[in-house]
Parts: structure tokens; sequence; C-alpha cells
């Protein structure tokens, strides 16, 4: 099949690999209808992260079934499905708990940017759409299979209720979905920090009330202004740096809760300093399996449209364009098409 | 008046100093009926804390109203009173928002083991009992001044919920009232890490359904075998080092949270692990106001008792006996009269 692949930082390839086969009795195959690049790929991609030279990558994509191990029993040949980045068994303790990440038969999508990536533990991994959608909503329910699910999930773990004041740290897909996160679950004022009108604009039309263009001291300024010296009940951290990070505890208000899902790189986080502002930390990977019952009705019945955070579509063959432009960011998100 | 004193570590003296007068129109001047030693006083007592020679020490209490500012409405001369060791005006924007210990007039208790002490923000900070107290009641009462309330604020920040499995490091009284805090928000399962006998016979009065004898890595151990694998909802990090946080982080399950109350002294917390387990970590100084009119009635009512932390009363003249007792660990909490 063929599949984008990474061989060095900045060397991206669409090759032909061996497509990939049932391993386990509960895995599956699925034929890629739309995989997209994430922010996260960009860490290998700017050498901040080991590389096995070679190796697929890519882990957002839904798609139809294609086949089936003996042990699947919730998914048929054909289905259209959402596929959670983080594949879990739905099952176990963790997951019963909410923690779908952290799953004791945790696995990943690994060739979402290829034209069939393989599923372990499909019935508890997989989401079937009732029918085969449209063609337009396919961004949208690509979004459901991590960028969306983990904007929710920083949402959620800051602590996002009715009535709150938001902050939102980084202008990544994730970020601008964590601004549509904040808004669903009722914030009242949605601060997006944003240098760049393309994902300011994204962020006013997902439910920011305000945007500051500023970074760093700069922004806590800002933010510490618009909210009258107080700080926010909730800040979401959505981009895994240590500046990030800082900002996001500075510009919380005392009590409240800061949600993190980037990849933390490089982040100190002082002990001291929550503790003296009484404020909490909660992220991780997103349980995205677990926000799926809650989050497709929105994407079907068209309450959301997280699809908007792909401003460029390319065919599979360009995919290391895709990455070009995601870098340079003059694309937010990059979806391709096999 | 009689006052303990502090010149060097180690080195705590009862002696005379001036009486504390009403500074602004808001204080108000108690006269100690209770006072009583923190753990969090030992830190200077070990030199682990810079000491101002001559200082008195001591921010737990509980009294009668002397006197009162011109604008104090709310308490009287006359009145029995908790006295919170964090002031707060409890109506700037965080106290109405549940973080009292960051009132921007924050403000506390400096002369708790003393005939008198200043309270500043006497309406928002004090807390009167319905009619003067039976003189049993007085330690409950007393351990309401910090104590309780930093024990539920561990259970509170940890996120406590009704059929949990909670593990609760440290057995200092803070610990062992993060033990009955479980216990009253419903916890099933409390896990206390003691090694000491006294402490194990309190914490199992308070609701500890199990004891831990074990430290660091041991104690990971056999918590996570008394869990099946899976870790405990809360951990109730009541001691302030690092190796207590460790501790606390790693035998939380994924999903779960980390309550932590006992001042950091060199705890470093990793981002990163966070991230891997989705754990959650909240913590800092207890809005002990917040939770007065929660926790007075308890102990009023006697349906709780966390007086039972005081192990040992002396007058207030053998302070520096009581600081040696709970050094050495020969006392839990020493109870001073004046």
């Amino acid at each position: 099949m063929r599949a984008t692949t990474i061989h060095a930082a900045g060397d991206i390839r669409v090759e032909d690999v061996p497509e990939p086969t049932l391993r386990r009795p509960t895995d599956a195959i699925v034929r890629v209808t739309a995989g997209c690049i994430c922010g996260s790929d960009l860490w290998p991609y700017r050498g901040a992260n080991p590389i096995r030279p070679g190796a697929t990558i890519g882990h957002e994509c839904v798609g139809v079934v294609e086949e089936v191990g003996d042990e699947v029993r919730d998914v048929r040949v054909g289905d259209f499905v959402v596929v959670p980045f983080c594949h879990c068994d739905n099952t176990c303790a963790h997951c019963r708990n909410g923690a779908q990440s952290v799953c004791v038969n945790l696995g990943f999508t690994v060739s979402g940017q290829a034209e069939y990536a393989r599923v372990n533990q499909a019935d508890g991994t997989l989401v079937r759409t009732p029918d085969a959608p449209d063609a337009e909503l396919i961004p949208a329910l690509l979004a459901l299979s991590d960028v969306m699910p983990t904007g929710w999930h920083a949402a959620v773990s800051a602590g996002v209720r009715p009535g709150h004041t938001v902050v939102v740290i980084g202008d990544g897909a994730v970020g601008l979905c964590g601004v549509l996160a904040a808004s669903v679950l009722g914030a009242e004022r949605i601060i997006a920090l944003s240098r760049h009108q393309p994902r300011q604009e994204v962020a006013r039309s997902f439910g920011a009330t305000h945007v500051v263009a500023a970074r760093g001291e700069d922004a806590v300024a800002e933010v510490m202004e618009l909210t009258d010296g107080v700080g926010v009940d909730a800040a979401l951290e959505c981009v895994g740096t240590d500046d990030a990070m800082t900002t996001a505890i500075e510009v919380t208000r005392p009590g409240g809760g800061v949600g993190f899902v980037g990849v933390p790189h490089g982040v100190e986080l002082s002990a001291r300093r929550l503790f003296d502002k009484n404020v909490g930390v909660r992220g991780g990977m997103a349980p995205v399996r677990r926000y799926l019952p809650e989050l497709l009705p929105m994407v079907l019945d068209q309450r959301i449209d997280p699809g908007r955070v792909f401003d460029l579509t390319l065919p599979l063959e360009q995919s290391p364009e895709g990455y070009r432009a995601m870098d340079e960011r003059r694309a937010i998100k990059v979806l391709l098409q096999p």
C-alpha cells in the first residue's frame, strides 16, 4: 500500500510498504477514507523526538472496516468507523474508570497517513456511524479521532463549567478544539491566545470571545487585565512547552484548574507555585473512546463542526507538502486523502 | 503576656512579650483558651525554615473575643470563636470562589501559642460557636483552626467521592484528619501509611480500613497489591516531601487525583509522569473559613472528633517540652493551655 513514512528530521516520503495484517483475533483492518497530520507529528519532523528511519507515521484516521479478527463482535466489514488514535479494550479497570488512554491493552494507530491501518482491540476502540456519512461530514468525523477529543479532554481536565472564564493557550488544531469544547461546556468568556489571523478566525467561530495576540509575560498581563486582576477559572494548555505551562499557571485564579494535553517537552512544574496559588493541574493523553458517545452525535447532528480546523486538503501522495505547510504554519491542519 | 517564642533551631522559649493590639478597625484580639503545635512549626524548629530570633510562634488557637475594632460587626466581645490560621475578608473575588487562603487581605495568626492573638479581618475570619462550649469539645474545636480543615482540603483536592479507595500518606495530625475527612466523604477503603502504633490506632478510629507500615517503593508495592494492581482513586499527600509526593503519584490510578497539603519542601513534579498516568494534582494551604460552616456543626453534634489527634496536653509554660515531644514523635500533636 501507499503510506507516509519518515526517514529523518524533515524527511517525509510516500512509499510502498506492506499492508497491515490481522495479528490478533481482536484486531481489525480499516481502509482509510481520510487521514491527517497532527501537531505532535511535527515533533519528530523537527528532530525533537527519536525516529526509526522508514517507519510509517500518522495516528488519526476514519475509514471503512476491511477485515476483522475472529473475536471481533461489535464492528463488521463495511462499517464506517471513527478510529481513536489510542486503542483500548474499553473493559479493563482503567477504561471502566474513564482512563481509556491508559488501558492495559493500549495500542496506537501507526499508519493513519496511508491506505490501511491496523486497529487493536477493535470492539473496544472503534465507533461506528449509523450510516455511511456524507462527504462533507468527513473532516468533522476525522477530527474525532484525536484533535477534538483532545481539546475536550483539556477542557474537562481543567474543570470548565458553565459561566466560567477560560483561557486557551495554543492556537493549533487542538487549542482551537479546546475553544470549541469550552464553548460547548458553557464557558461564558473564552480568551484564545493567537497571533495568526486565520487561527483567530477559527477560534472566534468556535466561540472565543476574546483574542490575545501576545505571548509569555505580556499575555499574562493582558489576561489578568481582562479578568480585573483575578485570573481565569480554567486554563487549557495545548502546546506542551514550559512557557505555555508557566503562562497557564500564572493566569489561572486561585482555586482554578489547568488542563494540559500537549505532550510535555521540558516542562517544569513547581509544586510550591501550585501550592501557593491553590491551582490544580490535570491532563494527559485523551481517552478518546470515552468521549465519542458524547461527541459523535454532536457532529452527526451538525451541532459542532470541528472539521473547520482542516484548512488544507491534499492527496496522500503530497504528504511531504502537508508537513511543510504545517511546519511553516501556512496550514492549521492538513487532511490527507488516500 | 506569656508567649512561646523561637530563637534558633531547637531553641523554643516561653517569655513575656507585648500583648497584641488592634492595628486596623477590622482586627480583633482573642484571649486564647487553647493553642497547639503544628507539624509545620517543626520546619523552623528543625532549622529547615528561616527564623527571626525572638519571634512568637503558633498559628492555631480557639478562644474568647477580648476586643474588636470599630468596623467589626459580626463578632462581639465575649464570643467563643474558632480562629482559622489564615485570616481572610471572605468577600473578595478569591474568597467568594472558595480560595480564602489566597484572600487579597490574607493574614495569619502569629501568636497562637500565647495568651492573646490578633486576628485580621475578624468578620471574615472568625466563626462563633452558638454558646460557650463544654470543656471536652475544646480539642475538637481547636482542630478546626487548621489541622482538620487541612486534612479535609487534601481530601477535597484529591477528589474523594463515595465508594472511593483512598490512600493517606503522612501519619501526622493532618494525615490522620485526612483519614477522617475521607471517611466522612464516603470513601469505602482508606489505606493509612503509618509505622507508629499510636497513630495507627487513631487512623483506625478515624476510619482507616487498612494500615501499611512500609514507606517508599515498598509502600507503593503494598498499596498496588491491595488494589489488585489498579491503584487508588485518590491519594492524600500530607507530608510535603518529594518522597511523599512520588509515592502519592505512583499509587494513584490513571484518572485519579492527588491532593497535597504539606508545604512542599524540595518537591519535584514531573509533568511527563502526570501526563502519562493522567493523574491530577491539586492542593495548597487550606481555605479554612470555607470549610467551617460544614465542619463546625459536625464537631458540635459530636459526629466527628478530630480532637483525638491531641495526645498530649501541657500548660503553655511547657511549650519547649511540647516541641521536643512532637519532634521525637513521642506525641502526635500537643495542646497548650495558657
